[in-house]
């Protein structure tokens, strides 16, 4: 195990429905140490890449990104999500529906902050479904940009998600890709593990998913 | 002028209606360097003070609480802001009143990242009328910490917001607080400075305002 299945293992929890709580060091409270070392794994998975800025969405993409953007010496753009688009100025826009909560969401950029120029590097926590970042990569592609990567925290390697971004074409590099949990038992693997080799984990059932809002 | 007040000279652009625009640098994209020099200046301004967290809200929040908490080692935990209360689990909730907005937001953390023995210092982008301010001191005293102190990047002088946090005997420690803002003469002033020598800034009347929804 790397050092972020680790911390998942020590920290994180499990629960019914597939839901894995990592609030305790990466999207409530956050381990600023922690988001220092993934931010250093992105930059030698991605070492070689011309990469100019680093995108990610509101809200807890935007702490890895901002730490991890200290390893790439560049600036940091943040995506805003909105059930209703009420904004003035000149902005990308991707409409995404989430599958999840079956709802419909719009990922908003200013369009002058994402030229043709650019080459970026996309950076979120989690990726289930995948939904908030095909709103980011529809974005920078809207933008005449060019995706260089896409660096994930946790990857749910058991959702469509990552798949459906593999297979577009991307270099999508997950630092923990859960395969699977069990929350009854409190176990978690990881892919490349043997389910027999399992982590123990805490379980709870009495508190709020922390996934995103748009998966 | 300090080096805040230089880079909001430079990059920052007024508008009518005392809107300051600073999200080519803050609060869309984000400047690594300059977030980390905040850092520096938070670190010395606080120097001495038992800070064991930080805690900011999202989104603009965010990415300078991260960026400074490497200069005080220690983690950093971001409020939510929601119109409606739809969360399981244990949550210290704060309700405030947005001024501009004219409409009520929650303010909401997991109790358990705060706690009796936690000293914490505030973080946040922006403070205007402060109402997003208001509701995380709630939430410290809600939890039994205490207030160390409260970091602000940028201050709208000529609104309540700072006085009255000021008053309550809080340390409030603004790096640019900005006494007025001209937008037909492209000018801004900071306290402690002449209007006669302000800034010459860029203007703009057909952009977005990136201020605190919660203000």
């Amino acid at each position: 195990m790397n050092f972020l299945e680790e911390r998942i293992v020590k920290d994180g929890v499990v629960k019914e429905g597939n839901v894995l709580k990592v609030d305790s060091f990466l999207n409530h409270q956050m381990d600023i140490k922690l988001l220092d070392q993934i931010g250093a794994e992105f930059r030698r998975r991605f070492a070689g890449k011309p990469i100019n800025k680093i995108l990610t969405i509101e809200a807890s993409g935007i702490g890895i990104a901002c730490v991890a953007a200290r390893h790439f010496d560049v600036p940091v753009v943040f995506a805003k999500k909105s059930q209703s688009i009420n904004l003035d100025g000149d902005m990308y826009v991707a409409e995404v529906e989430s599958f999840t909560h079956k709802c419909k969401n719009h990922v908003i950029v200013a369009q002058k902050f994402l030229t043709p120029e650019d080459h970026v590097l996309i950076i979120d926590d989690f990726l289930a479904n995948g939904c908030a970042l095909q709103g980011l990569i529809q974005i920078v592609q809207l933008s005449g940009a060019t995706v260089e990567g896409i660096g994930i925290a946790i990857e749910k390697g058991f959702q469509s998600g990552g798949r459906i971004i593999r297979n577009l074409g991307f270099q999508l590099e997950s630092l923990a890709i859960v395969d699977g949990m069990d929350a009854s038992a409190g176990k978690i693997w990881f892919r490349g593990q043997d389910p027999e080799d399992s982590g123990e984990v805490k379980r709870t059932e009495d508190e709020i998913c922390r996934s995103s809002t748009l998966d």
